[in-house]
């Protein structure tokens, strides 16, 4: 470390220039018609909730004549959301099938009573009369709703929304416009909608990925497979839809597999919203006829690893987008925890660091002080104490230049200013912690914390 | 709640108006000389790690004769400061007795190896050689140091420093104007020096406390009685001074009950720091010649309490001095929960909601966002599960006038915007939060997250 010495007392006399959020819109765009898995129909609309007129409803089905394997992971917060809760109860009322998905955003139908309750039930049973064939009895439809909490649904516009696509003139559909629009009714605070496709091969067969979702704020998911309790609200939203067949409880494991290794392991604010939901939709269509069995853990634990992997792979991706389109992110940024004693240890200090005020800030101020890394490192009860004499902090280039040690063996390095200005002045980078405890590892993705959050989080319902 | 309908997605078409941290000078204010305890000297003066030439050194003796019982609590980061290691050690080796105290600003000597320590231990003997009568062999000094991690200390002239107040022209002294220097030598980004004096009675004798602190950013404290091992940095700083004579066992017991309910529960941006400590020095200097005892636990429990509470609430009123001074507040809130199944589940939620970046940006908007707070609220696991209709949540103004309920029992109120604002404007409010789960409570102290937060923590070493 230069022996230049802070001037943290001179409390006024210098100034960071405020830098806005970078465009992000290149982050979107498009992607072959055939790229997106067999058998779903989907579309977005603007049904009257969002008042700039834009998309705010998205209705996405399986268009498979039996239903998909469905799972979710949804949020633990105290209060769940009526949507929550209803996705909830149809997940286990079918026994982990669904063949329908509904959604808006700008209103986050949250602490809304029973009336909320009622509009979400309302949701799904105008998505189930689109069915094809006809759902017998059980409602087949899961639903998520974003925005803010505490305010009722225009419930009778939704409805309207929803009923217009079993008429002339509905615009449902599978090619890559029909997908963006539903990308595109997902959004609130984002600046573009976050959608991806891929293809993997499970014994030789290829099968498609596609998703999409949605965050920006009150972004710090931890989210659990469905259980059969509760009351709810989630701003984090994402589902996944793939035409692979999967046996639902390996679709939940898989699924419970992926979350925890890519949308709980991402934040941007540290706040965890009342509605977070990921689903995943199984739908067997690029198998149907083939006679094809269904992935299952049990009886074909490799293809079942395979299809874990692609899927968590895939929600890696996906949850990158909502941190790099983070409120007010200027940065994006990859927090390592290597040799860490335990697992859990690793994510714990990824964690601390991914949510340290005093590191997002620095960061945004393209300012290499370590020492506060190393604080939000200690910070952290474990379940092996550090030895502050092995630990390492690195700063990783992610343009494959040479990283730059700031700490080695706990003793802080010369460091060269201007090579740690270059690094952090890039729009990624990557912060390593090598603990020197064990073998185990975590990763977290986090961004900064600019004039522009305080901004857009100052005024939020004004 | 108004049917006012959220406009998140208009990301780009509202501002707040940036508003600077309100001056706070007007929280420092003479102290008439008697209100100071008995038998201390101290001084605070400029010793060259400051660039802006204030105040960075401050040297506290007690002039008593025999030691005064010292107790401490000490930051729970791995990354422990030197000065932290040592001062543990001090009063390891001392039974709890200390005479002195020395503070350097500017430089935390936190992550700076072995050349750390011998610094760290170069304070304490150029201390200890202050002492009279003379020290006998052990030493009898504790140290603190606050500002930047992995910079080493300009110790030859701290020590030069501390050597001037053994000579000719030395300003160690007990009037207000001694005090008042060496509270301005614990400042880095504070804007006001922080020191207070209160009296207390215990059996029908009168005692006086004084005690001083600093803070302002990586404040959200954590801290423990001192433990046999470690290695460490800090940025919440405090002393309390005291004429009364307490049982150095009783001292500590005393001291960490008040940390817990003071030190420990505030929250200014979330980061627990390298450095925390604070120290409490008894010297007895009221009652030496009279013969009275020192206050014990053990012996009188009754005094015993009235000293400990005596001390939780002069430690509360520093503490809350902290937030009202944290980096770039321009709020001062009070969080409150009651109604919680245990203590610790009260104080879980009040941190979470204390330290939650969207609540603290509502509150810099002046914004009656309280679906933030009630998703902060669920977002920690308790002993006792919430039931959310049971929940209550209130705005508190603290001019007397009637609270604002925001929600009953689980559901929104409609809420008078107008007077919702009118609470908000105020500099001072609190938040109540009742789970209606229990009996027990807990309260935090935190402020909100502004423009200027971000302006001084982006530029923090530049």
């Amino acid at each position: 470390m230069a022996a230049r010495l802070p001037s943290a007392w001179k409390r006024f006399s210098s100034t960071i220039t405020p830098r806005a959020a970078p465009p992000k819109a290149h982050h979107h765009a498009p992607i072959p018609d055939h790229a997106f898995p067999a058998g779903y129909a989907l579309t977005g609309l603007h049904c009257g909730i969002k008042k700039t007129g834009g998309p705010d409803l998205a209705v996405i089905l399986s268009t498979s004549p039996r239903p998909a394997s469905a799972a979710a992971c949804f949020t633990r917060n105290a209060f769940k959301a009526a949507p929550v809760v209803v996705s909830e109860q149809v997940l286990n009322n079918n026994g982990g099938r669904a063949r329908a998905l509904v959604i808006n955003s700008g209103c986050a139908n949250a602490v809304t009573g029973k009336q909320g309750m009622d509009d979400a039930w309302a949701m799904v049973r105008a998505t189930d009369a689109l069915l094809n064939p006809p759902s017998k009895g059980k409602s087949e439809t899961l639903v998520m709703s974003t925005g803010v909490i505490g305010v009722n649904l225009p419930i009778a516009k939704i409805v309207a929304g929803i009923q217009s696509q079993s008429k002339q003139g509905k615009t449902l559909g599978s090619t890559f416009d029909a997908w963006e629009r539903a990308a595109k009714a997902f959004m609130t605070t984002d600046t573009f909608p976050k959608l991806r496709a891929r293809t993997f091969t499970v014994n030789g067969k290829e099968y498609r990925l596609a998703g999409m979702d949605k965050g920006a704020g009150m972004i710090h998911p931890d989210m659990g497979p469905p259980r059969s309790s509760g009351q709810l609200h989630a701003t984090l939203l994402g589902c996944i839809l793939t035409d692979a067949a999967v046996s639902p409880p390996s679709l939940q494991s898989a699924l419970t597999y992926a979350v925890d290794r890519s949308f709980n392991s991402i934040s941007v604010d540290g706040d965890m919203s009342t509605n977070d939901t990921i689903v995943v939709l199984a739908n067997g269509a690029a198998t149907d006829g083939s006679g094809a069995q269904e992935i299952d853990e049990q009886r074909d634990p490799e293809a079942y690893a395979t299809f874990r992997d692609a899927l968590t792979s895939f929600a890696t991706e996906l949850a990158q987008l909502v941190v790099r389109d983070g409120e007010g992110a200027t940065k994006f940024v990859t927090v390592s925890v290597d040799g860490a004693a335990t697992y859990e240890d690793a994510r714990r200090i990824a964690s601390q660091i991914s949510t340290s005020a005093l590191v997002k800030t620095a960061l945004y101020g393209q300012d290499a002080n370590w020492g506060r890394i190393l604080a939000a490192a200690g910070a952290v009860p474990l379940s092996v104490p550090l030895h502050p004499t092995r630990v390492n902090v690195l700063f990783i280039p992610t343009d494959g230049s040479p990283a730059l040690p700031l700490l080695v063996n706990g003793e802080p390095e010369t460091v060269d200013e201007i090579r740690a200005k270059e690094i952090l002045s890039a729009e990624d980078l990557a912060i390593r912690v090598e603990l020197g405890l064990g073998e185990e590892s975590a990763k977290y993705w986090t961004c900064d914390f600019s004039y522009e959050y305080v901004r857009i989080n100052g005024d939020y319902r004004s």
